[in-house]
């Protein structure tokens, strides 16, 4: 099952499956058995990440999967990501292996800097995932900035591909002159850039950039507004899904509205990570590599573009604790 | 009548004054007569630049204005910017000299990085100032990268501020994310941002950032399409001076809709370097110290925000020279 899942090669020649699980917002209790199930269905690429707070369960559901033989670790693509806390050069190293012990593994995939954003370093043992809190003692939520520069947490997260621990390294949510500036601060450039990307938000020339530059590009929240409603980050009528056009062309290839949003990114060129934790979604997400939307139908799709971002840090912060912080501005 | 014009407090206590004359555009024949008159009228902060190609003639004005007992040098704002082809740190002091003997200045008041965007290294004797070329030699237009991290370009800046060449520096065209990393990688902050400013471009939250980092913003094309439509990057039909509300506010005033676009962007706290090369409105810009709008005024005119950015050098390279160069994406 596995095979059906076709994949796009990095500027290396690894290759990352096109559709893989989201761990973002999966229930801790839920989380084995969910990433247990995507493996049994076919998923072999997990994008897990400190700051979701479940790798510990999903570190299970991937020893059970291989325990029973539903796939090997070379099977699998496993991808996670350093939390802002983390971003001193002295801290990455045991960031990581922390995320691998509790993911049961030997070495990642891919290894992301989650966000441009320095936060002051918090032990592991004071509170973990650290989150955004600006006195994590205190229970305060917020950002206490403790500034380093992006090249050097880099440079630290470029050592643990030497030491062994990661075999690829990359970016979430930089822009262009933000990946420029990078690119001309070290000779290892990102292998991949992970950005929101739906519909709504396009970012056609940061993903044509990427193309450009040899970056593959793996987009979250490729449903768009789905994971924002419950974090009152959205209305119910941003909906992607829901949009007629969307509607419309899922209909015509008798396939559902979700489908055709994933094809529409995997068409693009970008891999895609939706979460879900039912299995009946996980199997209907990942069967999407026989769609094959025409020209027209893919520009109808993208004109929905109106530079929605649901997930802007900045925002968040000012709504959660009133702070101020923006990155995308 | 210099003491009509307020001014704005950097970070070190210098004072810029709060409206300055853009050098952009201004045809190099009629560039000396203009700054003297600008002068003459009560100017004191000019916006030069290397790019602009007339600051030979600008130092005219200035030599004749300062000759003639119009003004002192230290009575005088002088900003010029550093070219996108001189960022290697070995070429940034070649380039301010340069720049300091066409102005005939001992120092300029303020050096800006002008683009985040760092091209192949030309010769002042093959090409002065090198604009947008590929190919300097064959004439052939482009953007021919050089990858030089900022925070070298910056630490280069940095220098002739120690050698007494210039008094401040700071960046052009950057974001919150661009800032902030250059913020981490240096002790020496920005003392200025200079940005497109204006009420299609209101950029709200650069702006409190930077309120918030202690780095003052000064607004290009501050009346927003003007200089654009002439190069084919702006329709009649997006003037920012037509609007209804901003003529309606001028009617309210007595003043002119120009004055009162000039007045809400001080009233914001950036200052502005609006360009003519009319005396009349030479006088017209400068006189806004007196215009006090109302907070339903500078709402008013805020709530015109539609993101519109003119000066993008991405549009600008695809439509001159299809050359896909995205910076703000």
């Amino acid at each position: 099952m596995s095979d059906a899942v076709p994949s796009f090669s990095l500027r290396s020649g690894s290759k990352i499956p096109s559709v893989g699980l989201g761990l973002w917002k999966i229930d801790q209790d839920a989380t084995a058995g969910v990433v247990r199930d995507a493996i049994k269905v076919g998923y072999r690429h997990l994008d897990a990440a400190c700051d979701y707070g479940n790798e510990k369960q999903a570190g299970e559901g991937i020893a059970s999967a291989i325990g029973d033989g539903l796939a090997s670790r070379d099977d699998l693509w496993v991808t996670s990501k350093l939390w802002n806390t983390y971003h001193r050069p002295e801290h990455v190293r045991a960031a990581c292996e922390r995320s691998l012990r509790d993911l049961q593994l030997e070495h990642l995939d891919l290894y992301l800097m989650h966000f441009p954003i320095s936060q002051a370093f918090v032990p592991f043992e004071k509170r973990y995932p650290p989150g955004w809190f600006f006195d994590p003692d205190a229970g305060e939520p917020g950002i206490k900035e403790d500034p380093v520069p992006i090249r050097e947490t880099w440079q630290a997260m470029n050592e643990l591909v030497d030491a062994g621990l990661v075999r690829e390294i990359g970016v979430c949510n930089f822009g262009t002159s933000l990946l420029r500036d990078l690119m001309a601060s070290s000779d290892t450039h990102p292998a991949v850039l992970q950005i929101e990307l739906h519909p709504y938000l396009t970012q056609n020339k940061l993903i044509r950039f990427c193309n450009e530059s040899q970056i593959h590009v793996t987009g979250f929240s490729p449903l768009g507004a789905l994971s924002y409603f419950s974090l009152g980050m959205a209305e119910p009528a941003e909906s992607v899904i829901e949009q007629p056009v969307v509607k419309e062309i899922a209909a015509n290839h008798d396939r559902t509205p979700a489908q055709i949003l994933l094809r529409w990114g995997v068409q693009r060129g970008t891999s895609v990570v939706p979460k879900t934790s039912r299995v009946e979604r996980l199997r209907e997400n990942l069967a999407i590599a026989d769609i094959a939307l025409t020209d027209d139908e893919m520009n109808a799709i993208s004109t929905l573009d109106r530079h929605r971002r649901f997930n802007d840090p900045g925002d968040f912060a000012e709504a959660a604790f009133n702070t101020f912080y923006p990155i995308y501005e």
